[in-house]
């Protein structure tokens, strides 16, 4: 091609819908576009969901055409008044609207197949900014537009995902991809357990400056939630083979930093990984949870193919049901308590032996919101490990947060002791 | 308040964070804040989802300034260099940040509480913008800030759910209330279990029109997810007085058109629902599990207070532990196979003798993605209720999806059961 083009370096995504401003319904389509973006090296840099008004996605739509290089609007472009997307953009880009007659027929065409005829009102679908390329809608009436807007690129594609995407991956393996730059985005995610985000932050900041400023350079993104830091590591560069080289190493680099806190570097789960780490050894595993109520095991279970190491567990929140199924002594529990040391290992021997599973790991707590003393105030957590080697693993915690948090974050603790005590290769 | 204030009509959401702007992660912070905001009759008009980047973000918070009377920035309060939105909202609005060291002091109490010193990076938490209001984190580090920019307001508030909602909470009883104008939205949600989509729009269908043409008009949304269908319903109205009429009626009538499988009308959960029943007929229940892993007794456990009347639970995978535990004889087992009626009921029967429960409840089924056979299909489950009366209920369903969502229909089912159990008088 003589005439020369911007290569797209960033986009930015617009909803359009006021379905999408209430507090039921979130736009999901934009997870779609940024993962089909990024694989042409096309960064996500901003998303906008805007109603109907036509003001205001004029202006929201104007911005964006002054920042970005590729502009996605989706949705609005149906038969009805509320549907502003196709005219809102024509008006701004001061493009006039045709009507396509094979647009028409095609949605015609559409409709006879069903028995129907078109409805008039169907016929603003077929309206085209002068100089858009149409794509067609394999799966819907409405077709989108690709308008080249002086060095910018604008796409409009309609709001359900069954006809947006196989029109956006046409755009991805055709318009888009001869438009995009010779970079591509890598990424790879880091999981981290067992350390608040300020102590991962601490040990990795010293990694960033030199990753900035590496060949390729690395970006980093830090991500907290209560049992679980995750670091995201992205390169843009040209080919797959030098940045794998590059992630390998900065997450080798994390390794050394944290340590076995990290658990996880290429997407798997921290019940996966457990899971993973049991088949590869033949081993079987057993659970007794006190407050954690059957999330550990829950958890355990939505692994597919789970069923070939886990034996099964038990939920003991009451004394007697501790003493019954896991033959914990009713004289243990009264000197220790039932949120102790000595009873979570007891309830892990317990399971271990009574299902005779090669690990038993065990929960005893007080989730709250009621329970707690100044001793053992809410959130308190023994968690027990027991190993193939048959010895006891325990440790005691203290949760921040309320009663799901505290659930979730003792069986991440419960789950990652297992991981600790098999790497460990007892 | 002798000086005159706009009322607030009109808001945007700014959610700042570039986790935001991959292919994982979605906004859904904005959808509590629109009904929150809608409560107090302000409209949410825009949403933007804005990364780390300074300039960008300082461009939309602008823009957001000029359209709407109320910004809303969820996210980036953090101490990492990532956590721009403080410094950013600070320059646009050209006020100096102030370090308040009453601030520094409660983050250091926090880190202290748990016998960690406070990272000096936390320090940047307690930066205030001149003249803004401290809004108090009960739940986090990350102080919220409210800022008056002459006639507008700006609120900013951490990312992170439980450290967001209580604070909005606190505003909307608070100040954002003083600012809000007469007119507020008031909203029913209607949870039915146990039917399709289409079955529930059909039955309820004829009640649309009627409400649509209601003084005060109601409007309605439908919202279906595996196991769950929700029926909103929202009035627009100055007093809650007649709107509170109009809903009643109108929950009462979509009673009449769906019966039974209308689970909760006041937002309770199902989960929430069941234990209610439970404490007020002082009865215990005990939980049998085969492919729902723990699933069940999970969701009983997440409801605070819980211990009152849950005892405990078995999860038995083996038909070993399905013996052992449940005591179902290994002949039912051979005879009928584990996934089958008469187990199911020998698994409720036996957790309920086994720890003295009034009530016993039991699931055993496929959950996929192996294990399924042209008899037995992927997503057959049995499931098995047994009361205080000591008499069995049991039925077999066939449900669509994966693991996790055939384990989900099968945990909604298996409580639902033992609601429609207790409020039949048994």
């Amino acid at each position: 091609m003589a005439e020369m083009r911007l290569a797209l370096r960033t986009a930015e995504v617009i909803a359009v819908g006021s379905e999408l401003l209430g507090w039921t319904r979130v736009d999901t389509n934009s997870l779609f576009l940024s993962e089909r973006l990024a694989s042409l090296g096309i960064q996500l840099t901003l998303k906008t969901v805007a109603g109907d008004d036509r003001d205001r996605l004029a202006d929201v739509f104007r911005h964006a055409l002054d920042r970005a290089d590729l502009v996605v609007l989706t949705g609005g472009l149906g038969p009805t008044d509320d549907d502003v997307t196709r005219e809102v953009v024509a008006a701004v880009l001061e493009l006039p609207l045709i009507e396509d007659p094979s647009i028409v027929e095609r949605i015609e065409r559409r409709f006879a197949r069903r028995g129907l005829r078109m409805p008039e009102i169907n016929r603003r679908q077929a309206l085209v900014p002068k100089g858009a390329t149409v794509l067609e809608n394999a799966n819907g009436t409405a077709p989108g537009l690709l308008i080249e807007a002086g060095v910018r690129v604008v796409v409009l594609l309609p709001g359900p995902p069954r006809e947006l995407q196989p029109m956006m991956e046409a755009l991805v393996s055709g318009a888009l991809a001869e438009r995009a730059t010779a970079e591509r985005l890598y990424r790879r995610v880091i999981l981290i357990t067992g350390r608040s985000e300020s102590h991962v932050e601490e040990a990795v900041q010293p990694l960033y400056s030199r990753w900035r400023t590496a060949s390729p350079p690395i970006e980093t993104t830090i991500l907290a939630s209560p049992g679980q830091i995750e670091l995201h590591l992205t390169v843009r560069a040209p080919s797959a083979a030098a940045t794998q080289a590059a992630l390998a190493s900065a997450t080798a680099q994390v390794r050394d930093a944290i340590g076995d806190d990290v658990f996880s570097t290429d997407g798997r789960s921290l019940e996966e990984i457990v899971g993973d780490l049991l088949r590869s050894r033949h081993l079987t595993i057993a659970v007794a949870e006190s407050c954690t109520g059957g999330l550990l095991l829950s958890r355990l279970t939505d692994i597919a193919g789970s069923s070939d190491y886990v034996l099964g567990g038990v939920v003991a929140y009451s004394n007697a049901a501790k003493t019954q199924f896991l033959d914990v002594s009713a004289n243990l529990i009264a000197a220790h308590g039932a949120v102790s040391e000595p009873v979570a290992v007891a309830m892990a021997e317990g399971i271990r032996s009574g299902t005779s599973s090669d690990v038993g790991v065990a929960v005893t707590g007080i989730a709250g919101p009621g329970g707690g003393t100044p001793q053992k105030p809410v959130g308190t957590v023994a968690i027990a490990a027991v190993g193939p080697d048959g010895l006891a693993r325990v440790r005691t915690l203290l949760f921040p947060g309320g009663r799901a948090l505290v659930k979730f974050q003792a069986s991440q603790e419960g789950l990652d002791m297992v991981r600790k005590m098999l790497i460990a290769g007892c």
